[in-house]
């Protein structure tokens, strides 16, 4: 047996950083946390990285990790690693594969979040052991990472996967995107609380009982209160949860029958918050889905949660790096 | 440089079958066609189309092809060549590939026709030089295929690239496919078709010149009527055709942002009867698709029309051949 080899995996979000060092197993050995502060600017958010990427070093003198890789929110170039834009942590440009690599010493390979998350599941979680695999991350928006064949797909830009943004009603609201009834805009987190938002504000008897959940507030119901008031057989809950997996039905339909995938991996909070969606979305798929696409498919639950970043990023970068 | 290699490429469909002699340039140097007459038998089917391949290798003695490959309608294992299914032939689990290689000697390789087409039109059409391209086929129905880092997506059942069957309004009509809104139920020429006909049906006032044009027969109507009463800038001809051109917008939008392919070559007999259709479609996509995703994106037309089928299925064959 070859000698395990180690990687830095970074989640670098808007808020905060997560570091681990990690193996060629997915086994994390040690970690750090700290805020993003990204008002301080790119310099500075860059500099605590490679400190803290220091220090891990320096407690794990018996471990020489052999690269760096990072999972940023936005629009990265491949080879290069130019974060060309990320509406988190408001950077345009930021040549943060070369600054690190100088800060550090150690290669860097940076990949989209979305995507280290796929590589976490996939290597190492949920997704294992399938070469034709989606993750569909469910979350504030709808993010997604394809596996065919074994190969992540990058697409001619670095963009593939953005399927939260097609298109699932073309008669559908307004997205973020400017277009028009994408995926997320039908059954993101932001869209199940404007929907649920609109349906309280428009019939206060119906709603209730999610009103009561969330103190009065309408502004403080979302997701999570619908989640609350399907635990209390609520009326409305019901059906705007039905109307949201229905939507995730038919943007997995497309998805099957565009990609022929042999496993989708399903996480992010919505996925966790509501039990029984995972096995509703699998039998609307079998029912809807072209037969020949979906017959040897499998739903299932992503695995690793808030692991997949770090994880994900550390195989990015051992395999980026065993390609040189 | 190498010597010229030879292959037969063969369009097996419903109604004929376009046999032809090809080279690895895409070059075809001798063709035969005749009616598939499927209705005497898979046994019949396979023998004719043996015996024509047989005919134009004696009529080339100078070449020796290396190897059959053969586009069909349908669902086909990959490796075995199998067709599981095929409505147009109405053959189920026929073992094509094994039959016509003992009848013939020659190794044979079979895909899905649109997927032969695709292959032709990224080595020798409009997608010659690009590694990320996606192929639609807007006919009767909608096919496509993707090719992703040089790569022919297959997906785990080879059935990847259905993006006929992708959902753009999730409450839409019914489709073929038992599902409800999918992109050719809304887009392809028998939803045209069907949409033209309600139309008239429910005013015949304004369907006046399209009724003209089809001697007054509902039944009659079609895509085609449509393109003629454009020409007469008729009212009704034009919202119809501004109905389904945003329907093709919102699915190439959903398939840019999925893919993130650097060409999409359209092809097949709604996109060659409208003219102005391929610009508004590249208008749309550049207006509602992700910057990132579209910023490179070239839309073209499908430049080998009939030929694309035979000279794709002898690619694939090379190809197929060279890997074993």
């Amino acid at each position: 047996m070859s000698k395990e080899k180690w990687a830095i995996g970074i989640d670098l979000g808007g808020t905060k950083i997560e570091i681990a060092l990690v193996n060629d197993k997915g086994k994390i050995k040690d970690r750090q946390r700290f805020p993003t502060d990204s008002n301080k600017g790119y310099k500075t958010v860059i500099e605590h990285t490679a400190k803290a990427i220091k220090e891990i070093c320096q407690q794990n003198k018996n471990i020489q990790p052999k690269a760096i890789g990072i999972g940023v929110a936005g629009q990265i170039t491949k080879d290069t690693g130019i974060i060309k834009f990320s509406p988190n942590l408001n950077w345009h440009n930021v040549k943060l594969q070369e600054i690190l690599a100088k800060q550090t010493g150690l290669p860097v390979s940076i990949c989209n979040d979305v995507k280290a998350a796929a590589i976490g599941e996939w290597l190492y979680g949920a997704g294992k052991g399938s070469n034709d695999m989606v993750c569909i991350f469910v979350g504030t928006g709808i993010g997604g990472s394809i596996i065919s064949n074994g190969k992540l797909l990058d697409g001619f830009n670095n963009t593939a996967g953005e399927i939260g943004h097609i298109t699932i009603d073309i008669n559908g609201p307004k997205c973020h995107c400017g277009n028009k009834g994408c995926f997320e805009a039908l059954a993101g987190g932001w869209a199940i609380q404007r929907d649920v938002e609109a349906a309280v504000k428009k019939n206060k008897t119906s709603g209730k009982i999610l009103l009561q959940l969330a103190e009065g507030k309408i502004k403080n119901i979302n997701a999570k209160t619908i989640a609350e008031g399907l635990k209390l057989k609520d009326t409305l809950s019901k059906q705007l949860t039905e109307n949201f997996t229905n939507v995730l039905i038919a943007g997995s339909v497309s998805i099957v029958n565009a990609f022929g995938p042999q496993r989708i991996v399903f996480g992010g909070g919505i996925i966790e918050g509501f039990p029984g969606l995972l096995s509703a979305i699998e039998k609307g798929i079998q029912k809807n889905a072209l037969k020949a696409a979906s017959n040897s498919l499998k739903v299932v639950t992503a695995k690793l949660h808030n692991d997949s970043g770090v994880v994900g990023a550390a195989a990015y970068a051992l395999r980026s790096h065993k390609k040189k």
